[in-house]
C-alpha cells in the first residue's frame, strides 16, 4: 500500500514493472528523464542522479543495474514522493534519496565517490519575477533558481572518481555553455545525441556524455527522432519506452 | 584556354557552369568543401575565403552572389591552379585570390573589411613525422602544419566586421575545440549541422556559423545524409551537388 497525497497519482513507469507516484500540479516525468536515463552508460560502480525529482531516472536506472543508486531532490515534496515511489517498489536496498541541496553533496557524500552521474537540470535561466512561473514547485525544477548549470556540473565533476561518466540532457540552445562548462571542470564529453521532434525539424534536446579527466574524442551518435507522423512515436522511441 | 600543367586536369564543377583545374597529385577539391559553400549564409558585402585550395569555394560562391570574393591560400601551386580558373571562368572581376598566409591578412587587408567569411581547414592536429602525408601539397591540405584551427578563428574574427558570418566545415572529434575557440574570439556559434555518410551512422563532418558578437542562440539544424543506399547520393546531396 501505499500513500497518496492531494492529487497524486500512483502512475505506471512505461513498460518496467514500476509505479510512480506522481502529481499534475507539482511534479510529472517528462521524456526527456526517460531519454536520459537509457542514453548513459552504466558501468560497475555507484551512481549518482542529481535534480533527482519524482525519481524516475532512480527508478528507470534501477531496471538496468544493480548498484547502488543515490537521489539529490531539494524540494521536499518530491522528494518524499520519490521516497515513497522507493518504497513502493520495494527498492530500497538500492536507491537511497537525500533531500538536500546538490551544492552540499561533495561534503555530504564525498569526493570521487561515484563512478555514473546524471542530471536532468533546471534548463532556463532564471527569469524576471513577472515570466516565472506562478507554480513554485514547476519553477523551480524548471528554471535556474536554486541551481545553476555551472553548479550541476561544478558539483558533478567533485562526486565523479577519475574516469567515471556525467550525462546531462539539456536544450540545444544551451551546448555551447554545457561544453564549455563540462570542459571547464574536466568532463571532457565524449559522447553527443541530438533529438528531433520529427525530419526535418530543429533539435529541441540535447543527451551528452562526458568522462571525468577523459580524452578529447567526441562521438556524434545518430539523431534520435521522437515522432514518425502525427503524435505516432518513431519506433525508436517506442522502443526506448515501452520496450520491443 | 587554359594552360594546364603536369597531371592537371579541366574538370567541370557540378552542374555549376563553370570548370575547374584539378590535379590528382596536388589537391582535388572535397564535397565538405561544396557543403561548406552550400551551407554559408550571404549577406551583402566583401566575402572571403580562407585555406582557398584550388578555389572551389569561391568559385561556387561566384554562382551565389554578386559580391566581390576574395580567396586566400599558402601553397603556390594551388594558388596558381585557383587563378586560371578564375581566369578561364572570366570571374577575374569578382574573384580575387592571394598567394599568402591566412595569418598575414588581417594586417594585409585591414581589420574588420569583410562580412562574410568561409573556411575548410586542415582537419589534423600535426601528428609525428612518420604518420605525415610524404605528399606535401596534400599534407599542409590536411594537417595543421602551416596554420592551427586556432590561427583560423582568430584571424576570422580579426577580418570579420562586427555582426558578419564565420562557416566552417570540420570533423566532429574537433566540436569541443571548434565552439570553445569561436566563442574565445567572439564568434558567437549560431547554426550547426551535423553530416552523417548514412542513416545509423555516427556523424562525420560538422557545419558551423557563427556571428562575430553575436549573442548566444544557437540551432541545430536537421542533420543532413550522405548516402540513401551503398553509394547513391541522398536526394538533399544530389540536389546540393547538381541542383534539382
Amino acid at each position: 500500500m501505499v500513500e497518496l497525497k492531494g492529487e497524486e497519482r500512483l502512475d505506471y513507469l512505461l513498460a518496467e514493472n514500476l509505479r510512480i507516484i506522481q502529481s499534475p500540479a507539482v511534479f510529472s516525468f517528462s521524456i526527456d528523464a526517460v531519454l536520459l536515463a537509457r542514453f548513459v552508460q552504466l558501468k560497475k560502480g555507484n551512481i549518482i542522479d542529481l535534480c533527482a525529482g519524482n525519481g524516475v531516472i532512480p527508478l528507470l536506472l534501477s531496471t538496468r543495474t544493480n548498484s547502488s543508486i543515490t537521489g539529490v531532490e531539494i524540494q521536499s515534496k518530491l522528494f518524499d514522493m520519490a521516497q515513497r515511489s522507493v518504497s513502493y517498489n520495494q527498492l530500497d536496498e538500492q536507491i537511497r534519496m537525500i533531500h538536500g541541496d546538490i551544492k552540499d553533496m561533495p561534503q555530504v557524500l564525498g569526493h570521487g565517490k561515484f563512478e555514473v552521474l546524471t542530471c536532468n537540470p533546471p534548463y532556463f535561466v532564471t527569469p524576471s519575477k513577472e515570466e516565472i512561473n506562478p507554480n513554485e514547485h514547476l519553477a523551480i525544477a524548471r528554471h535556474e533558481i536554486l541551481c545553476t548549470l555551472e553548479d550541476v556540473i561544478k558539483v558533478s565533476s567533485q562526486l565523479l572518481k577519475q574516469g567515471g561518466k556525467a550525462a546531462f540532457v539539456h536544450r540545444p540552445g544551451r551546448l555551447m555553455d554545457i561544453m564549455t562548462l563540462m570542459r571547464k571542470y574536466r568532463l571532457e564529453p565524449k559522447r553527443l545525441r541530438f533529438v528531433y521532434p520529427r525530419i526535418g525539424k530543429e533539435a529541441n534536446t540535447i543527451l551528452i556524455e562526458g568522462i571525468k579527466d577523459g580524452n578529447p574524442d567526441l562521438k556524434v551518435l545518430p539523431p534520435l527522432y521522437i515522432y514518425k507522423e502525427g503524435s505516432t512515436y518513431s519506433d525508436e522511441v517506442h522502443e526506448l519506452l515501452y520496450g520491443k
